[in-house]
């Protein structure tokens, strides 16, 4: 899997719908380290687009001047690795104009695939899907942040990829490690 | 790999001495959020100590103002899976510290491997760990924070992992990124 031609493979971090601790449809606010870790696992990775999903206007606009500050202000002079990387990141309102722009851009629907924490029916595992990307298949994966996806969300994706899963059964890991590692499990070089 | 009984591994998060992006030898500053994925990627893949290296005392009392909100304090009582994750942390003025501690409580040495974003001579590969860590070999897995651990560290240590790499040359990952990816290699379930 070496990269010859680019890879069309997209992320989207969804700030709503996402639920909280009592299972409740909430919006959560942007975290800059997020914008940051998936920005540079993105760009390690050989992702195309890293979307950021909120719909509300002051956190588009924080969002915006945080990308900017690396892209186009003094963080990327002084930084130029941090500014290929924040490079990537586009702010949309929600997933229905992200899915729009994708499928333009590919000339093709992406195939949609959720991330939970919990098992779910309708699982498309890892090895499977490094296989569909062998086949230059375009992808969108969605990942949540607070208590993650909201079911509306789980319940229009393609497919969804098996939890992750350590030693036991805690597995609350922040959506900054959770999109490191199914990064490197689909596309890392072994 | 069962987690049948409990694993013989800590990671170890080294702010000093580490290295600049001109490779100058310098101490960093404790970020909160590095805490929390070090903690939450520790205890979903089976970690038994996340070492805190800082041998600045008034960082040393912020981090643990920090572990204490969550272990002791208010954040605790509101989200037990965080406590528990938290209750990982313990926090060191320097790796000879860490390495006393660690020795004690295995009753060896535990072998030491250091990770670097950079090809290093005396690396083992993630298979041939993964084999060590089921022959139940106590492991001490550094990471440095800014540009990574200073060359006094990586020359001290038993071996290096191979840097991680996605597709093409940009590895620019967080040391969040870095530690959630390189415990799901290592300890991650398949």
């Amino acid at each position: 899997m070496a990269a010859e031609k680019p890879l069309r493979i997209d992320i989207a971090l969804l700030h709503y719908p996402v639920v909280n601790r009592c299972c409740e449809i909430i919006g959560s606010a942007v975290t800059n380290l997020d914008l940051h870790d998936l920005a540079r696992a993105g760009r390690t990775y050989g992702i195309d687009t890293c979307w950021i999903v909120t719909p509300y206007e002051d956190q588009q606009e924080l969002a915006g001047q945080i990308v900017r500050h690396w892209t186009d202000g003094h963080g990327g002079t002084v930084n130029p690795d941090r500014k290929e990387a924040l490079s990537l990141l586009a702010i949309r309102a929600d997933l229905a104009m992200v899915l729009a722009e994708a499928t333009a851009k590919w000339g093709e629907q992406p195939l949609v695939l959720a991330t939970c924490a919990r098992p779910r029916e309708n699982t498309l595992g890892y090895e499977k899907v490094r296989g569909l990307i062998r086949q230059d298949r375009p992808l969108l994966l969605l990942f949540g942040t607070a208590w993650g996806l909201a079911p509306e969300v789980l319940a229009g994706v393609d497919a969804t990829l098996p939890p992750l899963r350590g030693q036991g059964d805690f597995n609350h890991l922040s959506v900054r490690s959770a999109v490191a590692i199914i990064l490197d499990r689909l596309l890392g070089l072994r």
